[in-house]
C-alpha cells in the first residue's frame, strides 16, 4: 500500500555515474541512467528484444544499448536502432517521469501524465553555501511505513540507539503533533539536560563546551509520499532552544527519504545536513560514519518487526500517544492512497 | 503433527544467562528469560505497543524491556509499565508453563490450565553426584519424527556412524520392540564382540583394556512427546553385560530431546549422562566433543530424507521390523494428538 | 515444457568415479553410479525403506548401499539385500534407461519402452584419434530453451563476449537459417575481417599468423532435445574459408548440450572438439579455462533473463531474423513434446 502519483527518490548521481542502475521501485523495476545531455533516464528495465535486463548493458553517446543483443534503446521508450534491423515497428516500453535536484534523483512511479516536478518536496538546505550534507543508502526488509512509524516516534532512541544519541528524557518529556494538510509534524523539546554522545561530538566540533546543560529539540515532519526530514539539535541552556543564535548550539536536519521496493521492503535513504563547520569534508564523513552505524541498528528492529507482524496479521497494535506521528501520517497516505484509486480512505 | 499439551526442552539455563532468548517452538514463537527471583518465564515474542519481538530486548531487574520503545513487559504477560503511559488497559500476551529442572528449561506450549510439573519427565542422572553431563544443541530441518526413527532404529550408525560407534554386529543381531503404555523400548544385546572406536576410547578412560571381547547393549526409550533416551555400554565379555559389575565395564545414557520448531524443523538437544570418571571435566568435553560429530554426522541424511519425503509425499515407506521402535513410537504420538483433539487416533 | 522421451547428457564419468551422483533430471531426482560390470545404472534418489536419497550411499561390489541403513539396491530398482530382512517383497524403485558414449553418460528420462540407444546424438569427433576435447558444467537457473536461443543467435557474443570472441562482423553479416526434419541449422560467414582475439590464440598455436585477414565461420545446429554443435574457425582469408584445407585454419566444435533440470533451471554441459594440435593437453586445459570463462559470461544475464520473463508473463518477445534459429528450434521441440502428449502442436 503506498501512492505510485507520486516522487520518490530513486538514487544517488554517484549510483549512475560509470553504468545504468536497475532499482525496482514501487514493484516496478526500472533502469537509471544519464542520456546524451546528461539527463537523467528511468525506463522499463526489460529490453523488448528477448526481455534482458536492460540494466545490464552499456551508455553509448547516451544511448543505452542491451547487453544481451545491442539493441539501442532512447531515453523515451523507443527503440533508435539494432544490428541490421528496421526498429520501426519495435514496441516501445514504459518510461517514467525523473528528475534530478536536490542532488537527488527523483522518479514519479505512477500515472506520468500527472508527474509535476514542481511537486518536488523542497530542499532548502540542498546545494546550499551554509549547509553540508552527507548520507547513505540501506535496503531494509519491511513495509516501508514501519520506517515512517520509527521515526515519526523518536523513543525509540532511548532503547535502540542508547550508546550515541538516545537518553532517558527522550521517554520523559511528551511530544506533540498535529497535522497540517498532508504535513505531520510532532515535536519534542527537552530543557536543561546533559547532551548524549553524538550531540557533545557536535558541541566539539562547534567549539562549544561539551558538559554544560543544554536544550535539545527534535522535530520531526512527515511529506508524503515518504519523506520523514527532522530538525534536531542542541543549544546551551537557557539562550533560547530552537531559535538561540547559531553561535550558542549546533544543529541539523536528519534527512530521511524511505522509497518502497515491494510491499516488505523498501530503500532507505539516510543523511545529515549541518549548518555548522560547513568547510570540514573529514567532519561531514565523520558525522555519515557514525550516523551509518546509528541508523543500522535500527535494520534488524524493523525486519525482525515485519516478520512478526506477517505472523500475526489479525493482532491490533496500541496507538499511543508517542504513535500519534506514525498514526497520522499513515492516514495521510490512506487519504492519498484512496484519492489515486478513486475510492474512500477506510480507517484501518 | 505434534502433542502441544506437553513439556518440551526449550533451552538450557546458559543460553538466557545473559540476555532473552527467542525460540519458536512448536510453532509458538516464545521469549525465554529469568525474572526477579531467577524464574524463568516464557512469553509471546511479541510486543504488545507495536509487534516487535520482546526477545530483542534487555531484562532489567527481572522485567523484559522491550528493546524498541521501552514497554515493561511482567512475567504474566501483562504489561507493567511504559514510560509516559497508563498501561492498565494493554492487552495482555500469552505467558507459557516453564519450569526449570534437570538442568533444562522445560516448556508447555499447550494449554496452560493442564499444564502439571510432576509430568516433567524424570531424569535419575540429573545432579546426581555418581553421574557426569554434557550436551550441545542442533538445529535441524526436518519433522521431528523422523529424528524418533533415526533413534529408535540404530541399525543406522553402522553406515552413518561406521568409523565411531558403528559396527556389522548391530545389523546382525535382531532387536526386540515393546511398548509399555506410553513408552516404547527397542533392545539389542550383541555379545563377545569387539568394541568400536568410541567404546574403546570409554574403556581405557575406565581403565580397561580396549582389546579384549565384550557384550555391548543398546536400550532405547522414548517417552512422549519426544524424549529419547538410550542406556549403552560394553562390559567385558561374560561378566554379565547390561548387569556387569561397574569395575568391567563402561557405560552411559544418550540423552535425545527433540522439540518440534514447525511442522519440518527441530531443536535436538543432545548429550550423554556417564557413570564413570565423573570427576574428569576433560574427559565430559572429550565426550561431548566426539559426540558433538557423531550426531552432526545425521544432519544432511535428515534433512535430505525430509527433503525427498516432501517431494514424494504420496509413497508409502517399509515398517521392517527394526523401525518397529519408531513405528510404536508414532502410534503413541498418534493416540496422544487425537486425544489432544479430541477425535479417534487414525492408523497412518 | 521439454521432452522426456529423448536422450539427455546426465553427467561426465569423472563425477561417478568415486562415488553416487544425484542430480535431477527433467523434474526426475536420480541417482547414477557403476554397477558390478562398470555399467553405468540411473535409478530413482529414493530408496524404498525410509525415502532417503540413495546418492547419499556407497557403491559396493557394484550394489548401490543406502547411507541410512544399508539396503542394497541392484541396477534394476529391486532390493537385492537388507540386513536381517527378507526383501522379496519391497517394492521397486524406477530404472532409468542409460547408456556410457561418446564420454558422457545419457539418460531417458520418459517411457523406457521408447529408449532406443541408436538414437543418441552420433558425436563424430568422440574418442577419435584427430580431434581432442575438454569441457565443464554450469548450473544455470533458466528454461533450458534460453540458452538454445543464446546459441542458435551468435549475436550476442559481440556484446557478452566482446573481449575474446565477439566482434563487430558478426552483428553485420546476416545468418541463414534453415529447418531439415529435426534439426535446424543457422550460419554465418564473414569474409576478410580480422580474428578477435580467441581466434588469434588458436592461429598461433597452429602455427599461422594471426594478424592476417581471416574468412570466420559459424554454424549452429540444434537437434533435439536440447544439443547445440556449433562449428566455428578461422581461415587465412581466400583460402576457401570454411572448406580450406587444414593447414591454413584453425577450427573446431562447440559442444553444448543442455539439459534441463526443472522448468526454470538446466545443467549446462559446454566443451569444444579442435582438429588441431590435437596431442597437446596443455592446450586442451589453456582453451578449457578461456572457454568456461567466456561462457560463464552467460550466466547472469541468462538467469535475470529468466526473472524478468518470469516478472512478465505476459509480454511478446520480438522474433527478429537473428532469432530465426532459436524460433525454429522452439518449434521443432513442440513439435515433439505434442506427439509425446498425444496432442497437436500449438505454435506459442
Amino acid at each position: 500500500m503506498f501512492p505510485k502519483n507520486a516522487w520518490y527518490v530513486a538514487c544517488t548521481p554517484d549510483e549512475i555515474a560509470d553504468k545504468p542502475l536497475g532499482r525496482k521501485i514501487c514493484n516496478e523495476p526500472i533502469v537509471f541512467y544519464r542520456g546524451q545531455g546528461g539527463e537523467v533516464a528511468a525506463l522499463e528495465d526489460f529490453c523488448p528484444h528477448r526481455g534482458a535486463p536492460l540494466s545490464l548493458g552499456k551508455v553509448i553517446d547516451g544511448k543505452l544499448v542491451c547487453g544481451y543483443h545491442g539493441l539501442e534503446m532512447g531515453c523515451d521508450g523507443k527503440t533508435v536502432a539494432m544490428p541490421g534491423q528496421r526498429v520501426r515497428g519495435f514496441p516501445a516500453i514504459r518510461s517514467y517521469p525523473v528528475v534530478e535536484r536536490h542532488g537527488f534523483i527523483w522518479v514519479w512511479p505512477g500515472d506520468a501524465a500527472q508527474a509535476d516536478p514542481a511537486a518536488i518536496h523542497p530542499l532548502e538546505w540542498a546545494n546550499h553555501p551554509e549547509w553540508a550534507f552527507g548520507g547513505g543508502l540501506y535496503h531494509i526488509a519491511c513495509d516501508y511505513r514501519l520506517m515512517i512509524d520509527n521515526l515519526m516516534d523518536l523513543t525509540h532512541e532511548t532503547y535502540v540507539h542508547s550508546t550515541s544519541i538516545g537518553q532517558k528524557e527522550i521517554d520523559e518529556v511528551p511530544c506533540t503533533t498535529r497535522t497540517e494538510g498532508d504535513e505531520v509534524v510532532t515535536s519534542r523539546f527537552m530543557n536543561n539536560i546533559i547532551a548524549p554522545p553524538f550531540w557533545q561530538m557536535a558541541l566539539r566540533a562547534n567549539g562549544l563546551p561539551d558538559d554544560q546543560p543544554v536544550d535539545r529539540w527534535q522535530i520531526c515532519r512527515f511529506s508524503p509520499p515518504s519523506h520523514v526530514l527532522i530538525e534536531v539539535g542542541v543549544a546551551l541552556a537557557g539562550q533560547g532552544g530552537f531559535e538561540a543564535p547559531a553561535s550558542v548550539k549546533a544543529s541539523s536536519v536528519v534527512v530521511d527519504f524511505i522509497t518502497p521496493e515491494t510491499e516488505t521492503s523498501m530503500w532507505y535513504f539516510w543523511g545529515m545536513a549541518r549548518r555548522f563547520k560547513v568547510g570540514d569534508p573529514a567532519l561531514t564523513a565523520s558525522i555519515r560514519e557514525g550516523q551509518g552505524k546509528i541508523f543500522g541498528e535500527d535494520l534488524e528492529m524493523l525486519e525482525r518487526q515485519q516478520q512478526n507482524l506477517l505472523a500475526w496479521p489479525d493482532r491490533n497494535l496500541l496507538k499511543l500517544n508517542i504513535d500519534a506521528g506514525g498514526v497520522q501520517s499513515r492516514k495521510v497516505l490512506e487519504r492519498l492512497i484512496a484519492a489515486e484509486q478513486g475510492t474512500t480512505a477506510e480507517v484501518v
